[in-house]
């Protein structure tokens, strides 16, 4: 039998291999983005983990004019591994991933907004991501990188508009990871966003979402190329990235889309069967993969995806990670000569806990699957320790989670979900809406949207979703 | 940052490396399946895609007592990586993996009932498949095991049925792939199979779930230990395994699940985030991987699942897989010195082409690819060529299984679906019933499950499945 599909994969990475016997290039991981400016931030940048970048840059487009008092400006944030580039423009004509949402008169109206995209930071598309260079040893970050957040993804938004100059957003908007964006920032700066679009998002990852990023990043960390990341002067993890796109794809698709467009069509029916990809599915699947392997750092997706992963805006879960801040801004500034923050609120034991732990679980492997092992030997019923406590505590979890977004309740909201989005499902959708109702928030917009393209309708649903955005925009207040 | 989830998977390379130099016993691919008994089918066997197996041998377990006039036989089916060990009994008392639905009084009485579950053809468990001996050379088969498809399982099962003089079986059982075998059997015997009982299965594959599985075998056959089914003298691809096994799990468990199981608790809490297993529903997935990397044939896994896909009992789909039979059963019986079948209705052409297609298969990625972006170029609507069209031809494939299905029009049929399920959905579970009553059958039951556990349901249910399957046997008729 033959596996074209394996011998490709081999011949790619033999073409790197020369090359780097060549001294040729080394593969750019920088999508083709070009015609972006870049806001440089030359302070300390604490993550919410503990983690310290010495200084950052934010690659940013922007489309329409900032009005003179400086409130009409949108900000609108993007999904995991989309650039900057959401629209055309003078310095850069190549279509952007929201091309037919932003322009005169579209969803998002550029005759009357002043419209930012960023590149967030962990990313790879000129904002500082595990691809930049550490300015310590002028080498790639790699997995050195400080774990990241969706919050400090916003706070350098926030530091990019304060050189700007801009106080208030007439609006915050995204999809996907981009409207967890949309929600932290309303959630950190509830006194700087004028109003949300959160799209296909979610208020905290749901446990099925994690699974599926989980399994891409696995993938592409079993990848031996990947080297624990090290890989920006040898092979990329060209393999790994590929498979971890492929199931990324079938969670961004939905089932009856495939169903219609592809059915049960094969590529060569006259063929015998193979174990490549065979049913057209299948090459659609192994052509998203291709198009993505080279496309995108393997380290800013496994950094950007676990930061979605965290993203839980529940109070209980805010009041932990600011403490942390407090606790590590006293070091970070006492390191740098400046005075201490006001107060201090986490004692110096829980960073020694901190760094214990982290021991622990350098070495935890048999542990964990201890842990796991417990919880599979009991049957189905035994296994949650009863459905009564479960829900006892998913209550709490609930008010918890409207205690956590209360900031936002006199913020204008549009939550928007698609029924057949199995990776941010409607449920959350609702979960979100609720949430904000039950904090107070008298302004939210819930819709449900029936189409068929699962997580992705927000790209390619312009009139069905842009009519949402357009009318939140521009009718409320 | 450590990768403890790295350097597991580096450490047991390592250990499969050293036995193979120190000479140690290779990793046994065998579950610890034993006291089973073997069918020897000592003469060519024909696979569906044109494959021939000289001989093959079909691993199976019983239960209960066969009465005089072999009347009461259950032929129990398994799914994709289960083993014909179903049910505890003396030759191994360990627990089956429906321990609980088999046994005096139970959802099928051993009382009544003599219950036979097999192995599957292209399985790794007893019966011939890609690790076992090819008697040519005397190694293994690996991936020059012929294609195999659920029909082929099947037939092998009703070879050894003759052997045993059953002419009739008193029903067909399966769930998930087990389903499938179960339809295939009515489908090929409609007069050897008085009932049938279909859970969690389908009549067709559906892209959807293609998607899954394909996206499980490109994650095994990336593995550079899978070594293009070639490593039962080295390695095993057992971080392809792991990764095959994290993506399948996610498919056979649904959200629902998992909320109330696992919501966002993570293993550690206390520790700094960490890009390897950090969420429970993480070291779970992990756990589920581990357990299974070694246990199950990798080569088993591309076959059997791949016979999944194909699986379609659409009239055409089995006509054309008809006639290719008869032509190559001539050249076997010709091969073997042996009369020719009465008629072989295809023309020699269609394997002429056959072969020439076949080799353009090889070298056909980039036709493919070029196929494949031109789909994806245009817009949603532009995609498939218009809504009526894929309408009309979704139509006539409906026309197409229900024709395909209409032997099964005088046995009473049992469709069970789970409506958490997302590898097979309920509207699947729909179809496979809408098309039998259709087709003419009235004694179709039809039941849909509120179980939260997704696919998995079959397995877990013992009540709720358990009920309906005793039923079904013991009421009709």
């Amino acid at each position: 039998m033959a596996f074209p599909c394996v011998d490709k994969i081999e011949q790619r990475t033999q073409k790197f291999l020369q090359q780097s016997i060549d001294g040729g290039p080394e593969p750019a991981y920088s999508n083709p983005v070009s015609g972006y400016k870049v806001y440089h931030h030359n302070k300390p940048f604490l993550m919410d983990h503990g983690g310290v970048l010495p200084s950052l840059d934010i690659a940013y487009e922007t489309w329409g004019e900032l009005n003179e008092d400086k409130s009409n400006v949108i900000l609108l944030h993007t999904g995991l591994s989309a650039s900057s580039h959401a629209k055309s423009h003078p310095d850069n004509p190549a279509p952007g991933w929201w091309e037919k949402f932003i322009g005169p008169g579209l969803a998002i109206d550029t005759n009357r907004f002043h419209v930012i995209c960023t590149n967030v930071i962990g990313g790879c598309y000129g904002s500082t991501g595990p691809s930049s260079i550490d300015p310590k040893d002028g080498k790639p970050y790699a997995t050195r990188f400080p774990i990241v957040t969706i919050n400090d993804m916003v706070r350098a938004q926030f530091e990019m508009l304060n050189s700007m100059g801009i106080h208030k957003l007439y609006a915050s908007v995204g999809a996907s990871m981009g409207g967890m964006q949309s929600l932290a920032a309303s959630a950190l700066f509830p006194d700087r966003v004028g109003r949300v679009v959160s799209i296909s998002a979610a208020a905290r990852s749901h446990p099925y979402s994690i699974a599926l990023r989980f399994t891409q990043r696995q993938a592409l960390m079993a990848d031996p190329n990947w080297n624990k990341g090290f890989y920006y002067d040898g092979v990329p993890p060209h393999s790994g990235m590929k498979i971890a796109r492929e199931i990324a794809t079938i969670s961004y698709r939905s089932g009856p889309e495939w169903e219609q467009r592809f059915g049960r069509k094969r590529s060569q029916p006259m063929t015998t069967p193979s174990l490549c990809a065979d049913f057209l599915i299948e090459t659609y699947l192994d052509h998203q993969g291709e198009r993505f392997c080279l496309q995108y750092d393997p380290n800013s997706l496994l950094y950007v995806s676990k930061a979605m992963d965290m993203f839980d805006l529940s109070a209980s879960v805010r009041e932990q990670i600011s403490q942390r801040r407090e606790a590590n801004w006293k070091r970070v500034l006492a390191g740098q000569g400046t005075s201490a923050p006001a107060n201090a609120a986490t004692p110096p034991e829980e960073q020694d806990q901190d760094q214990q732990q982290q021991q622990v679980a350098a070495c935890s492997t048999d542990d964990v699957k201890q842990q796991s092992k417990s919880s599979e030997a009991g049957s189905a019923g035994k296994e949650t320790g009863g459905s009564q406590a479960a829900a006892a505590s998913a209550k709490e979890q609930l008010e918890d989670l409207v205690k956590g977004v209360s900031g936002l309740r006199d913020i204008p909201t549009l939550v928007l979900g698609i029924q057949s989005d199995i990776l941010f499902p409607v449920w959350q959708q609702k979960e979100v809406a609720d949430c904000l109702r039950e904090s107070g928030n008298k302004n939210v917009t819930y819709y449900e949207l029936d189409s068929m393209y699962g997580h992705d309708a927000f790209l390619l649903e312009i009139i069905n979703v842009g009519s949402a955005v357009k009318g939140h925009l521009e009718l409320r207040g």
